[in-house]
Formats: C-alpha cells, structure tokens, sequence
C-alpha cells in the first residue's frame, strides 16, 4: 500500500528552491522537486505584444521546453526538429495563464516577463514544478523594478502548482513519473495563496472518473499547494511582504 | 440579468446534429450550436503510431482548424503561416483525449480513427461542439467496420461537452462568444454517458475562483451534457444500441 | 457512350449557389456543382501589399484549400505538414488572378479583399467551382462597401470557370472526379460576361492534342460557362444591375 | 512599332545550346534565349516516388530555381526563406509535366529522371526556354542508359517551349522583360514535334481576350517553336535519330 | 596592463567539472569555466546514420543550444523561431567533429553517440568548455558499455578545448565575453593528450594576423589545454586509465 | 608519388576568372579552379541590417549553394529541403567574415553588399574559390559607387583562399575533390595581399596533426596565395590601384 518511495499519500517529494541562480537574469530559481529540477528564469522586456501597444498594460508569457536528456529515452531537441510539440504548447500555455492571474497588468505597466522554464529533469510534475519556481522567478525580476515601495506592487498574491491522481491504490500527491505512469486519473491544480483556484486540470483518460474523487484530489491537491506557499516564503525572506503589498 | 440572447442561466443554444454530411468519410456530422458551427469528419486508417506497432491497440487521433473566415475577423490560415498555433494544439489534442477515454482501443484493433474537426462558424464553445459532433463521426465511422453484433462494439459509452462560465451575473452554461469574452471563469466539461467525468478545465485568468463557484459550474455543466446525450441520441437513431454493447 | 452520370457531353453538374452561408464575412458562397461543394468567403482589409502602398490601388488574393476529408482518400491537413503543397499554390494564384481580372483595382482604392476558398468536398473541378463561387461573394463584399451608386462599381463584368476535357468518348464539359481520371486532355476556362477569355490552360499529360480539339473544349467550354452566368445572376438578384455599373 | 530590341513581331531572340555543360550530370545544358540563360540538368535516379513502387514505370520530375542575381533586383535565395514561392511550384510543376508528355514511362522502367532548372541570367521566357533546354538534356540522360538500339527509345517526339503575347502593339513572339510588362495577355506554348499541343496556357491579367486574339497567338508561337525544334537538333546531332525510334 | 578579472595574460579562469550530474543519461557533466556553466549529456544509440548502415562502424554527434536566458540578453530560443543559426550549426559540427577524432569508431561498432550541449550561462569560451565537458560525458557512456577490459576501449586519447586571443594588451588565454568583444583575433584550439591539434581555427575579424601573433596563440592555447587534462583526470579518477588502453 | 593529375605538391590547378559575367549584378564573377566553377554575384543594398541601423558603418554578407547537379551524386536543393544545412551555414559565414576583414565599414557607409555564390561544379575547394572569386565581384560592385577617386577606396587589401591538405604522400596544395576524400587534414587559409592571415582553420578528422605538419602546411599554403592575388590582378586590369587608396 505504501507508494513506490515510500511516501504517505498525501505527501510531497522533497523541494528546493534556490533563488538567482543566474547571473544575468532578472530573477531565476532553480527548483528541485524529488528528482525534477527545473531552471526557470524571469526576463524583463521593455515593450508589449501588439495588441497591448499604447494601453499602458503589461503581459506575462512563458515559454517551456525538456533538455533533450531530461528523460528516460533522449527525446529529440525541438529546434532541430523545427517546431515545438503539441505538449510544448499546452504547458507554456498554462504556465503564463496561470502566473499573469497573480500579476495586475496595468500596474505592471507596458513591459513584458518572459519566464523561461527549462527542464534540467524530468521525474513527473515538471509543469507545476514549472510554476511553483516561475513564480519566485518572477517576484524577483518585478522586484528589481519596484525599488520604490509607495507604490502598489504589481504581484497581487502567492501562487503553486502540484498534480494530484488517482492511481488503483487511491488518490496520490505529486506524482513522480513511475505513478503517473499507472494513474487513472492525472490532474493539476493551480492556486492562489488565499486559496482560491486558477486552474483546475483533470484529465481521465485511462477511465472516467467521480464527482467524489473529484472532491477528494481537489482536497489533497490543496493540502500540498499550502506546504509549497511556504517553501516559496522561506525562499523569498524578506520579499515575502511585498506580494500583494498595495503600496 | 437575462443572457445576451435570452436564455435562461442554464440553457443551451439550439442544437442540431447533421449526419453523413459527407460523401466519402467514414462517420461525418455537421454539429450548430447556435451560431457555431462544426464539420467534424471520421476516417479509418489501417495503420497504427509507431509507438503501437504491433502491440493489437488502435489510437484515435483529432485535428482541429478554424476556417480563415469562420471568426469575426479573419484569422490568418495555419498553412500559410507553416504553423499550428499553442490554442490549436491544444485544443486538437483535448479532443483525441476525450474521444480515447470510450475507445476500447484493444478492441478496435491495429487502426487509426483520424477526427477531423473543421470550425466552419465560430461563435464560442467550438471545442466542446466538436467532442460532442466528433462523437456522432466516430460512433458511424466504427459502425462502418462492426457488422457482426456478436463482437464488442469499442465505443463504451456516450461522450459529449460543454462550457460553463462565471460571469458578473453567475454561472451560466455555453457561453456565446461574446458571454465569453466577459467570463471570469471559463471552463470545460467533458463526461460520460454514465455521469463520469472525462476532462474538467476550468480557468480563471480574470480572477480565481472559489471551491462553491467551482461546485455551482460543476452542477451546471452535468445538466447541460444530459440534454447533449439526448441529441446525440436523436441523431443516432437504430445505433443506440450498440453504443457500449458486450457483443 | 452516355457518360458516367448519364448527362450529356456538353452538359454541367446541377450547380446551387448559396448566398450568406456565413454570418461574419463580406461576402459568402456556398457553391455545389454535383457533389463537389466549395465555400467562398470574401474578406475585405483596409490595407494593401507593400508594392501598392501608397498607389492608390487597392488589390484581390485568394486562398484555397481542401479539407482533409473532402477526398475520397484522406489528404494529410496542410497546416500540419507545415506546408503548402504546389497544387495548392497553383490553384489559389489562378483563382486570384482570374478575379483580378474583372476588377478596376484603382476604382477599389487601398484594399485588399481576401477570398478564401476552402473545399468541402471534392468530386472535380475544385477550382472552377470556386472561381464561379468565389466571383459571386466577391460582388456581396464589394457591395458593402459601395453605397453610393452614383460612383461607378468596381467589379466590371460577370466572371465564370468551368472545365472541359478530352476523354477516349471525345469532348465532355464539366468533368467529375472519375471521368478527370480518364481523361486524355483536362482544361481549364475562365470567361468574362462578355466572351472573352481570362484564363485558358490545356494540358495534355496522356498524350497531346490537335488543334481542331482544342477548338472543339473551347467552343464546348463557353457554352457551359454562359450556363453559369445564369446561375450566379439568379443568385445575385438585383445586385445583378450594379457589375459593371459606371456610376 | 518596331520592338524594343529591333525584332519582327514573329521573330525568336538569339538561340544557342551548349549541350554537355555539367561533368557530373546524365545530361546538362546551358541554354541562352537573348539574355535569358538556363542551366538544365538531367539526374538518373535507380528508384521512383511511392506510388509508382512496383508498377514497373518511371517518372520525369522537375525543379526551378532564380539564383538570387539572375533578376535585376537581387531576388531573396528560397533555401534561405525555408520555402519555394507559388510562383516556383507552378513552374516546376509545368516543367514536369511538359517532359512527361513525351516520354514513355513504361518503356523508362522504374527510374526517376530529375531535370534541375537553374536560371543563371533573366530576361523573360525562363520557363519556356528551361523546357526547351531540359528536353535535349533529358535525350543525353535517357541515351546514357539506352546503349541497347533495337529497344525503342523511350522520348517519343520532340518537345519545345515558348512564350508568345498580346502587347499593345500586337501580337509578339519570345518576349524579353520588358515587353512582358507591357503585355496585356501572357501565353506559354508548349508543343510536340508532330506540332500538337502540350500546353496552352494564356492569362489575360490586364484585360480579357478574344478567340481572335487567341487564334493570332497560337498560330506565331507554333511558327516559333518549328525554329526552336531545329536548335535542337543542330546541337542533338547524330542523336536526332534516336527521338521516337521504335527499336 | 592586468586582464578585467586580475588574470594573469597565461592564466585559465577557475574550473570546475561535476561528474554525473544527471540521472538517466549515460554519461553527463556540468562543466565550469569561471561564469560559464555548460551541461554536457552523452547518450548511447543502438543505431547509426542511413551512410554507416552494415559498416559495423559508430558515430559520434553533437547538439549545442544556448538556454534564452543564459546571455546577457535573452536570445530568442530556436525552437519557437523553428530553425537553428549558423553558428549553432558551426558549432555543433565542430563538437561532433573534435569528439570523433579521439574515438576509434570501429571499435565503438554500429552505436551512435549523442552528445548535448546545452549553455546554461555563457561567459564567453561556450563551445571550448562544452568540448572539455563532453568528452567526460564521452567517456563515462563509453564506459558504462566496456565492462570487459580485455576489449580495446574506443576513447584513444584525451581531449580539450580552450580558446586564446589577440587583444590590445597582447596574447590572452581562454577569453571572458567582455574579452572576447575587444579580441582583435580570436582562435579556438582543440588537442589531444599526446600534444598534438585537431582543430586550428583563427579568426581576424577586425584585424588580420601575422605569422608570428599566430605563433604565440598556438603556444598560450596548449600551455592552457595542458592544464584542462588535469581536471579531467581528476574529475574521472580511476577511468584515466581506461583511455587510450589497447585492451 | 606523382598527384592524381600530375601536379606538383605546391601547385595550383588551372584557374580563370571571368569579369562581369552577368548582366544584372553590380559585380560579378564565374571563376573556374580545375573543374571547381563558381559563380560570385555582389549586389549592393541601400539599407542595414537592424543592429547597425543609424550607425553610420556598412555591412558585406555572403551566402551560398551547391547547385543540385554540381556533385557527382545531385544533392536536394535546400529551398525544397525547406532549411539549409550546418555545412551551408558554415561556408557562407566564412565567406562573409573573410570578405568583412578587407573592407572598410565605416567608408563603405550604410550600405549592405550581398555577396551570392552559388557553385556550378564542384570539385573540391569551393569554398575557397568563392572567396577567391568573391573578392574581385566585390571589388567591382563598390567600384561602382566610387566614382569619385578622392574619397578613400573602402577595399583594404587583396584577399584570396586556398586549400591544402596533409595525404599519405605529404602536404599537397588546391585539394581536388579526390584528394581531398583520403586528406587526413583539411586546412583552408584566407590571406590578405600584405601577407596576413584572416583565417586558419584546420582540421584533423581522421588523426590529429603535429606542429611541424601545420606550419608545412602554412608555408605551402601562403605560395598558392600568392599565385591567386596574381589572378587576381590580372582580372581587375586598372582597378588594381584603387585597392588600398586612401583617397
């Protein structure tokens, strides 16, 4: 009954997150999540996309990609296949969707956050590995342009990710790539730090599934996200009092 | 407080499913919902992915386009950019997904079911129009193979979607484009025939949601997919029946 | 000696021209021609090609595509192969170039209309059928624009395609897919209200031709394509008095 | 009323075939039309495209390219674009299919012949001369092959190009660039030895034309063809014989 | 007269090389060169290029990215552009290129070796230390094949990488990025253990070289190559011995 | 001991360098060496690239192509390939590199000089041949700019390329293609007329190279050079002076 690594079903991999590991970037972390690591990295630009060219907002986008041995089996380097997979898509996707819900993009003003997250490992949970750690990157690349602190600080609220499923043995917190393997259902959870959702993933495929599994792994998946908050607050110090600050 | 066109909070638009709508294909369905309109096409290839080769499992697989035209302004067509877009890729592979999960691809043996979903009128909700047609194609494309009633028929049951939104005046069931451009909470409902879920994709990019707006969308979304079953069943006519028969 | 339909050699298809199929466009056309059924939509841009900036002239450009389904055989979606193939690019430079033709491109100052011609299912004569289709949702968006009667319409004359070919049985008008494949010279005419030829290409891959056939597919080809002039006037109705309209 | 470069109406420009240019290739030209210069050359491949596997019959395939400095405006390399324009496809694909019309593929067997157009200089009429040209390339490659002489040789007739208008000053025979701007209808004729057609392909862009006009063109293309028929055979020398000889 | 980093003119910058530093693949290094940081990942393929097919000889290749925020300005990542740069291409072929010198590709017999390259921060020198790198990445997924000493083991010979150059200030080793802007001429050498070259590649893009300038280049890269064979030897301990070993 | 065709070690092939061989280009050259053909068109631009705009410096950009028949076995053309090749990008990196290091930017002024050279026959050397060729072409387009003969010429310096290889049988100079496939080291060096280098780029793939072998190889290199620059000379005629002339 136990899990593969020994963990309760309701527990986290060990996380790491460790901030500027970059020397250029704006803000940059790389987070361990069991043996997941993602390098994620926050770039300021100033101009937007066109069709927010004199509305005085802001934009966040993401962009996402597996090192060609990040996995099991090298998986071949998009660049030199030419385009980027379905899957790529989906995830950077996800990711900038989910970090701009935190960020008021008017106070932001007309500038972009690139947020570059690239998968060192890949061991399960490599999006919202993604997201936990992109969120720290960002905080830091706004920060270096809030030195001001009248001013309301353009990140409203803390934000994580984790994936929850349910496997035959019951639902299970953050999957590693052995247990998604075997998952019935897989889905991930985004949420805000006063609790709320921003995104709520959950896909059968190997078989549908109930409205009270459906409550159970959104009950779990909360749990964990609450543990993630404060690894993300250790993480940030004394930068922890300005998310949501309203200047 | 009444909707933009006048229905009721948890009304649907007008429904109709066009069978055979075409010559050549497999299983064809021409799907309104409202102003939206879907030609979704089945084809049987008998060849597998390689990663199926010779393992006796078949795959379903969907494309998705938007005709240049079927939007308000005109989008740019996705081969002469030499592209797919992330919201293409995304959508495409929410489709093959859902349509898998009543697949018994053991069952359906070493072929490919291509789902082809061309967005002839867009007007909101074309991605759950087409699951809902798609499934229609695909029930006739597989009928097309199994004329001997005494083997399993690899559809397993009913699959049909929806959207649900949270809009300032609350929840309210598939959204038009302009209801949607006004959401708060966009989200996705995929289920089955026997009330499981399949996919739940809700979105919160204007602001997160609570657990009770999530709970009301749920319970809206479930009653507008049980109307569906009963179009699709209209359509289907004599092959109810066969829908998850044992053989 | 009948043909394979049982129509006569120089008689066309049962063609149906519908008018508005879309809601959003300009201009839009449904065209049937037998079971060949082609959409036209006509677009129109408030801007032009670089080399006509500041010219005054405004421009025409189609597109064409067939839909993965509309053959017999399923053809791999052009936007997933990332390309356009040749016959496509043919096609679409044909069908723009023809429409050109009947248009006064100063009287349409800096525009471009786009025409976008997408097949829905093909059973020959793909291209003849968009052009006569196209030319009709090219006059609907031209209307919207010009209110004003007194200034003369920049569409000059009617405008119709048909094909034409040498099969072993001699000379047939309007070919269907079965009978292209059989045939020894395939043509392409495209004709103006006022007799006078737009385009004509004779090819001939099964074997050359003299010239008394080609005298025999032109006089043949112009008969049908009178037959269409027809059509595309009832279709139009009273929009019919302003092509060609001087002001 | 005189032409540009002093011609008569009827009148080629200086014709002139190297034959054997190429160290390497089955067989290579370079052939100059006035300032228009194409390096034809023929490849013999020992397998065909997919859909001849195993029928025992061979194909003739083509391809065209601008150098970028062969136009007066340096025109941007395609390999560097990452893709062949509309224009390219047409004219390769019309290449292609001219050379096909006079090769007996059964008798080919199954091999590919691949005729690479290069436009070295351009100043008008490259399609019709790189047909011209790549004809007597094609009968060097096919001769490498055909030692044998009691087998029949599988080029059947003999195969010329050229490109004949309606300028305001009437019709022209082989126009240069500069009377292929002022021309109001552009037609490229393409003709067997036995003097029937391979192709009629006439645009009348600038305005539409008459079967009188129509008549003018084809009757002055062919007397220029029956010139160009001789150039061949000047520069095939003993090899004239083998054309269409039955073995 | 002192280098920007207080470096001696012969002095490498601080070099680390972390062994292993991946889970899955079958050798891997994270290498530092003062502020640049390169993971180097070797992967081993049961398969070889179509040329090598039946030979029973191995291949040898390489595959270099810069991470978008690993330079001082984010570069565009070449998947979402769809194509590698010319140097990305140069780069990697002189990688593959180096690595295949020191391997004894008939011994290896019909495997390909892939090696990843893939600049997590770049200071200046990224393809010297990723060849540095790679070739204990090389090394160890050789290594991970050879259990049986009594075969030849295909590394011959020891192999790095450091680039010298020509500034203002004189003759300068293995160049920091703010070096490498003021370099008058930039040279990369790449040696193998027994002291002799593989690649010479010098570069006077603002100035051109004399004899003698080129001369002192080839003596300052090998003193600092010399140095490079040590911390290889360090970081594989008791693998040194394997290299070069006839069995 | 003798070459393949007879030369001495340190001797050349046959070169020809024919001026102004097309109509269009404001310089161009076909140079022959042995069978190596290649054609150097330069063209001259009246804008930047972005990183230069408003600089007040010029720029010089090569590119190049194997013609699909050059080789002895045709290669696919790139534009249908759709992307170039590692090899392709090298070269033409190399050819304008070179080409930058004996022009004056600053003189030039904010001009683009496109240097196209695309390779007729290709028998070993052509990428030294095209810089060899390229030089007199680009000599030629800014010729036609300089009319003024006070202003400084912004052409620096002669420049050429040659190759030479390390055989079984000793250092040999101007590989041919058959040489140059038993090479055991590859060498091509760029020179300017004072006896400089611009570029040294050796190669040892099948076994590395001694020091002694490499200034062999420098030596024997620098004579064929020399021999080039003559070439050279004798095809400018008078516009050997103005290379080099401040004005």
């Amino acid at each position: 009954m136990a899990r593969i690594d020994g963990r309760e079903a309701n527990e986290l991999r060990k996380v790491k997150i460790t901030r500027n590991y970059l020397k250029y970037a704006e803000g940059s972390v790389l987070i361990d999540v069991g043996d997941t690591r993602v390098l994620c990295a926050a770039t300021i630009e100033d101009k937007v996309p066109p069709f927010l060219k004199g509305t005085g907002e802001g934009w966040v986008t993401a962009e996402y990609s597996l090192l060609p041995r990040s996995t099991q089996v090298r998986n071949i380097r998009e660049a030199s296949k030419g385009k980027q997979s379905g899957r790529t898509h989906e995830i950077q996707r996800l990711i900038g969707r989910s970090l701009r819900s935190v960020v008021d993009l008017k106070a932001l003003g007309e500038r972009t956050i690139w947020v570059d997250c690239d998968v060192i490992q890949a061991d399960g949970g490599t999006r919202t590995a993604a997201i936990t750690g992109a969120f720290v990157a960002l905080v830091d690349a706004v920060n270096s342009l809030w030195t001001d602190n009248s001013k309301p600080f353009p990140v409203k609220d803390f934000l994580a990710a984790v994936s929850v499923g349910l496997l035959p043995e019951g639902v299970e917190l953050d999957l590693c790539y052995a247990e998604d393997c075997t998952a019935i259902v897989d889905m991930n959870l985004v949420m805000t730090g006063n609790g709320q959702f921003v995104e709520v993933q959950g896909t059968g495929e190997k078989s549908p599934f109930s409205k009270e599994h459906l409550a159970e792994m959104l009950a779990v998946g909360q749990e964990g996200i609450e543990v993630l908050f404060n690894f993300q607050k250790d993480a940030l110090g004394q930068l922890v009092w300005k998310v949501g600050r309203e200047g």
